[in-house]
């Protein structure tokens, strides 16, 4: 055997373009097979549909269809009423991987890695040889631009084939058609699923969606609200790495490093800043461009030392409460469930970059009883499918003693076993996932402490609501048992006796000796004018709902009470009438001073919501104060705001 | 609100670099924390020691070091005895992402993606903001060359600091010094389960590793072979995409189908290429820069109607049963199982790539009973440690019924609970990970049903292993009763009547009525002269083992019996002495006719084999022809080659 030698090897040294590199590792991308390709192809489209709307402020109207050819080539046409892409650029955003406008922005975005659109081109290609349709109007009264191309693997880039323009009748929006190798008839069932869940946790989009068989189904836009715009942020001291910081100080205009400190990092101000360079021992006016990489170890180990304000979430759009419970309500309609519980943490950091984790517990019903629980996953407001297993939702979930809150665990560990779904969203600057497909959260070891946090305080909610049910259950037990037999008696005794029947409220009093609070839930049909945010405004007559809580508090206690009520609003609710006239309002919170009740009498307190769903608010979560809470069945003691 | 236009947005549209993409990413490639940084880099620094030591047929002999700091740093050496690299390729392949000479060749190696090791020279700056350090020498007679770099992630190009000559007491080789942040503390323990699997499914290679305490640890050698060296093919036609085919078409130097078929494609000879050309309707002498979307359409189609070869698997090197039985009693040293089972299957194909799954089995002895089995997961040689839960290797044996097969499993889905361990590995021209961080395989529909396959091979091995026992403990237990009681009575009765004690063989025979075959396993230590193929050929000498097999064969069968008796041979071993004459020997099996056996008589037959390790073969797995199988206990029916 001739000796082989570092020359030889040499001679088979070559780059590798990127996309060569996905066209070979395509399941990397979420294109493992042809199920996944259909889902994938269009998760993607959407995606992007969905963030360009957002971006220009504009209700997202998304028109999907899939078109399922022989031999198994499905074609996927997206269309989105979003600003359009300028022509220059339609071939860089669709023709080449690792190029886009969100990967250098921090904040919260469906698509931030400027891979997915055009790994979709590329895929499409690949198995089908056919090249990409991209249709794109930027402005009213010019025409629309359409382009054929396929993106050159060997340099990245792309190649038109075709351009011309042509009539559209839209303001302003993108159409993409891609054809790609698809199990249409396996992967039809999944489609629905992802339209439907990206549905429900962006109620401010509307998608039409035309399946293979030529069905249309819409999933209508419940609100006209958009999300909070997430602002963009600067890197965040905390989180940055040491290699990052020298860069940017290679790269930065300031000469200074205090002005270096205050104008590239959020949450420095001068106090922060001033401490920060004693700390390191580094002079405030140093210029950055001249600093040691033992200047920049000093100033960064600083920053750990000094208390520097969480960067602010202006960054973030969580998916909020009332959401949460609304796309848990929707997935579980024929189930009846016990009771939806909900829990939201307060943003946290990792690396520097801010995220948020919502959580949502179902349980009971007709839910199995016997199989592990349902888990949903979210990141951004896109629903994850696939991964589940490599996902730290899932670990964070599994490594819970789901045994203590009554769940079936065998050994104390994994998914547990039970009634139940667990819904998490993660909403970040920087989702970390797993791999390019964006299918699984990778395991970062705050956003799992994060995640069992919030899950916890759900299983914390579900045994006090057990709990209460349990209390007012048997007080009612008792409750019905007096008001039943005690006036049976009562009357067959006057009877016995020939006198007439007594009062028994007192009697009744005596042996309830609680405090009774129970509310009723109504909703009431309105029309409400409502103006779009569309290009061209309109204004619009909807159904909408109002939420009417009716409260019922009766003394059963033997003295006079007096005591403060609060009850918790969600937070998309706007407050109508309420009566009686409230001490307070906040936007989380409704506080009224009772007057005193006098034994055996009743107040009733009355609150209209705007602004929810039907059924988004079916239960008052209620507190008291200034009143022993054992005496009360039915609300809470008051922890303070 | 200013409203927001595509030209606003165009403003920025940029490119992404690769390196700032995985900068930004590190989790991706398997620095998600810092206990699993140490873990990545030390990996990616020895896969590709072991690469490039077996490029060149040297023997490896690896060195690791980790040195651990203050403040959460530590220093990680890496250093071979291969061939070193040249001087120009130094900055590329530490410096750049997706640069490398295996990604473009179909031939089973660890490393494929040309990210791996820049990958950690990436993270080594990012983290501690250090260059990384590089020694390379390719000739003996010239001194080594020394290197510092770091990456400018802006342009994913190498930026040199340092170049120098330095001695370097080596014939060839190279050294990496790289820094970085990692939790020594919580990853010391993976880094040496890492090092010592490796070892284990690398027998040729010789590591010595130096933990941070000082402590040397020697994984040593057990075998100077090399594995069987997998041989470069070219793609198949039957997982080649549309895509691809075109672009092939498109740099294809043959001016004619058939010959661009002939010379591009394995499996490809005369006959296929005019059946192919013919299904497809096309003129084999067409030029394929000439055709058509819809040519390349019918030749792709015309690929899936013809019968195509599988491609050769010397593209593959299997760890072979043999190293895997070693491995698994290697694991299970302490726990004494029951029995360990392994399984091959041939090799197969998933999108043209060729692959191969062999998989282990150990089961009982101490191992716990009621937790989850151990699930170990190797991929061309190198062990994975994390993402197990997003592995296809998971999936696959969770969606197997292990209760049929005598394993706790609730609900008949799920990883079993019992005593065993499962090992798999797949060796492959391109592994399918699910990431660049190589830790868990994609759900390739083929590889899953192959490691099904091979899971259910094992599961009846197991079963069948067991039926075996249970047949020969119960044959045992009346050989017992029958060779104890039956001469005493015969004593008794002969004493009693004063009678000479008469022969019991014809008795025992009519009642036992079987042929019992029985063996015993020996080892025997030899000094073997070898020769290593290191750059200088030295001749050692080393302990060898010689395994002795010996084989009893007792007709306790009322009539003669002749038949014929095979033993199988693991793939490894060298047959030595062997006695009676077989009748065939060949590379998995020696048969003997074995002559006329009287009733009461035995046959010994011995054999011995070389080129294993003590305990690599310990029990004989025996067959017979030509005699009723339900008469013999301890061998099977012979099904034929």
């Amino acid at each position: 055997m001739t000796k082989i030698t570092a020359h030889d090897l040499a001679k088979k040294q070559k780059e590798i373009s990127v996309a060569e590199f996905f066209e070979r590792n395509k399941h990397i991308l979420g294109f493992g097979n042809a199920t996944r390709a259909l889902i994938t192809s269009i998760k993607e489209g959407v995606d992007n549909a969905l963030d360009s709307c957002e971006e220009v402020n504009v209700l997202p109207d998304i028109y999907v269809e899939v078109k399922n050819h022989e031999d198994g080539e499905c074609k996927i046409i997206i269309e989105d009423n979003g600003p359009g892409i300028v022509k220059k650029q339609i071939p860089h955003i669709f023709g080449r991987l690792l190029y886009g406008s969100r990967f250098h922005a921090i904040r919260q975005s469906r698509g931030q890695q400027g891979i997915g659109i055009s790994a979709v081109v590329l895929y499409g290609q690949l198995t089908t040889g056919k090249h990409a349709k991209v249709i794109s109007k930027v402005e009213e009264d010019r025409p629309a631009v359409i382009l054929e191309l396929v993106i050159d693997t060997n340099r990245n880039r792309a190649e038109v084939l075709n351009r011309n323009t042509v009539h559209w009748d839209k303001p302003s929006g993108t159409r993409i058609e891609i054809s790609i190798i698809a199990d249409y008839k396996r992967g039809k069932r999944f489609v629905y699923d992802y339209l439907q869940s990206t549905s429900i946790v962006n109620p401010h989009a509307q998608i039409t969606y035309k399946d293979a068989e030529g069905t249309v189904h819409f999933f209508e836009r419940t609100t006209e609200t958009l999300p909070r715009k997430a602002v963009e942020i600067k890197p965040h001291p905390y989180g940055v790495e040491l290699g990052t910081l020298i860069k940017m100080a290679k790269h930065t205009k300031a000469r200074k490093l205090s002005s270096f400190l205050k104008t590239e990092f959020s949450s420095m101000g001068d106090r922060t800043t001033k401490t920060a360079c004693e700390k390191a021992g580094l002079d405030r006016n140093i210029n950055p461009k001249e600093m040691s990489r033992e200047d920049f170890l000093a100033l960064h180990k600083a920053f750990k030392k000094v208390k520097i304000m969480a960067p602010s979430n202006d960054c973030l759009s969580p998916i909020g409460e009332t959401l949460i419970r609304r796309s848990l309500k929707h997935e579980t309609e024929e189930i009846s469930p016990e009771f939806i519980i909900t829990a939201s943490r307060p943003s946290s950091v990792y690396s520097g970059n801010p995220f948020q984790i919502e959580v949502g517990l179902v349980y009971g019903g007709n839910l199995p009883k016997d199989r592990s629980v349902k888990i949903m996953r979210f990141a951004n407001r896109v629903p994850l499918l696939y991964q589940q297993g490599g996902c730290i939702i899932t670990s964070a979930i599994s490594s819970i003693d789901w045994r203590r809150y009554g769940m079936d665990q065998p050994s104390g560990k994994g998914i547990p076993t039970g009634p139940a779904i667990f819904l998490t969203h993660i909403s970040s600057t920087q989702i970390p996932f797993t791999s390019e497909s964006k299918e699984a959260i990778a395991d970062i070891p705050e956003i799992e402490n994060e995640i069992k946090l919030a899950f916890r305080e759900c299983a914390r909610k579900v045994q006090k609501h057990i709990h209460k049910k349990v209390r007012r259950k048997k007080t009612r037990e008792k409750f019905d048992l007096i008001t039943k037999i005690l006036p049976e008696i009562a009357k067959k005794s006057a009877h016995m006796l020939d006198k007439p029947v007594p009062s028994l409220d007192a009697v009744i009093t005596k042996i309830m000796d609680v405090v009774w609070i129970e509310d009723v839930i109504t909703y009431e049909k309105v029309d409400r004018v409502i103006q779009t945010t569309l290009i061209e405004p309109v204004e619009e007559k909807q159904q909408g709902v109002i939420t009417k809580s009716k409260i019922m508090v009766v003394n059963y206690k033997r003295t006079p009470q007096k005591f403060n009520l609060y009850a918790l609003i969600p937070e998309d609710a706007v407050i109508g009438a309420v009566e009686p006239k409230p001490s307070k309002i906040t936007s989380n919170y409704i506080k009224w001073g009772l007057g005193t009740i006098q034994p055996a009498n009743k107040i009733d307190v009355n609150f209209e919501l705007a602004g929810l769903g039907q059924g988004d608010f079916d239960e008052n979560d209620l507190y008291i104060e200034n009143i022993n809470p054992t005496y009360v069945i039915g609300a809470d003691k008051w922890e303070g705001d």
